[in-house]
């Protein structure tokens, strides 16, 4: 078993978080992760408190574990954020988090799906580690046992996974959006909307391309652009268009092999740490 | 002392390898860096072969080590590279310069400075070291002993370093270079040149402001950006222009803190990664 402060101040048998993806994290996801042992997430969205509310009992009906709730700082709905765990791009961000009593802080490399920031995990991890003193969870990137125990060496005590939950057959999302995850290859991710401001991973499509163009294309407005995005996750994620919706995953994808129960994924990573942790003797002479 | 294959096939004291940067990269350096326990590298540049042939006997002089030497693929000059590690951003071309005989090869994450690929050091290197047989050795944001123990839980054997190498004692760049890597903060680097195709990263100045204001200015063609970026790095490098210069330097120059001779910066590191690897056992319960 690895053990670490997160797992011990969340009541976790696992290190995990499952990431907070709107469209994608409902009370069926977060549910089965956290009767996995992990710690399952409910995106919050900016949706309305009717739909918030209905998620978390369904979730309770389906665990007596402990889930979380992921709330959009910007969702007129936020309210009171002093309970949250919050996600981080940056050192200053991280330090402030901390300042205003964050109890751990999850920091988010860019090679993660769906809105990311500019620094890599391999080079956030260790600065927010050094920056704070609260648990630091390592997110973007990780998707098996060797991400994990790659964490845990950064200075992470924990880690945050969304694409790999992608893959859980609890998962949601059409099944057609599961296929893309799992065959996608290394290069198969992109990232847009650089230019409003807040870039996006997802998989190459035709909406990827497509935005990507109108992006470069100058006669085309910042509004416009936004419009144009509009929507888009939902269609991939809750229609199952795979065309004209935004398939939002992470660089991990490509380690994505499989389906399967979320319990499962996350024995299986934990599992693989474990014999990297205990083999880690092998490098010393 | 940690011991991998690595530093076994390349006879090395520590599995390091000092990145072969343009402008950089010269006997001084490479032979500090060999003498200290690592593969020092001299970078060929795209000059002629009398000025690479001076470096090696310079080098030569300096140490009784080995040593090796960056041939950019795409020089004139580059000849046979049948002995050369190549350094490689993606799975498919890990694949095949494997095929083609390279006995070891550099999985290089964006987070590196200079010319960089899209995929990070998290995602690719265990990725390639799923993908081919011979060693493989982690590059890009790797600045401390923390990066050297997760490139090995990630599957590496060894890692490159060139940013923590720019604040060598022994590196000839000016002293102005080597105080903005170790004063930079996590967000100071910034990409420009997607739109040419061969994206770089370097250190936030005026010259990078202006490349990526002109780069999104559809007006100025590639040939004109390309001419307002030649001889950016040589001016940084060789002439300690920090306002029109490209001061090249990866994520991993926040991780950076002092001038050290390339002797204790390799020792530092491989103390920590040991001490790390050693402690794996505090997390397993």
């Amino acid at each position: 078993m690895i053990v670490t402060p997160v797992s011990r101040l969340f009541g976790l048998k696992y290190p995990i978080f499952q990431g907070g993806m709107a469209w994608v994290a409902d009370a069926q996801l977060a549910s089965a992760v956290s009767n996995g042992g992990g710690l399952g997430i409910i995106s919050a969205m900016n949706l309305d408190a009717d739909y918030l509310r209905e998620q978390i009992r369904l979730c309770r009906e389906m665990t007596d574990q402990a889930f979380g709730v992921n709330i959009m700082l910007m969702s007129p709905h936020a309210g009171d954020c002093a309970q949250v765990v919050p996600v981080v791009p940056s050192v200053a961000i991280a330090r402030r988090v901390a300042r205003e009593g964050a109890c751990a802080v999850i920091a988010e490399g860019c090679e993660a799906g769906g809105h990311i920031g500019e620094l890599t995990t391999l080079t956030l991890v260790p600065q927010v580690a050094d920056a704070v003193d609260i648990p630091v969870i390592a997110a973007g990137g990780i998707a098996d046992g060797r991400g994990v125990a790659a964490a845990l060496m950064l200075g992470a005590q924990g880690v945050q996974c969304g694409t790999r939950f992608l893959a859980a057959e609890e998962c949601t999302i059409p099944q057609c959006f599961k296929d893309k995850v799992v065959s996608a290859r290394d290069i198969d991710t992109m990232v847009t909307g650089r230019r409003l401001g807040h870039p996006v991973r997802a998989l190459k499509n035709s909406y990827m391309l497509e935005f990507a163009k109108r992006e470069a294309d100058i006669s085309i407005s910042n509004e416009e652009l936004e419009a144009f995005g509009s929507g888009a996750l939902w269609r991939a994620a809750r229609q199952g268009d795979m065309a004209t919706g935004c398939i939002m995953a992470g660089q991990a994808a490509a380690l994505v092999k499989e389906t399967l129960p979320a319990k499962e994924i996350m024995r299986g990573m934990f599992e693989e740490a474990q014999a990297l942790l205990e083999g880690a003797g092998q490098w010393l002479a």
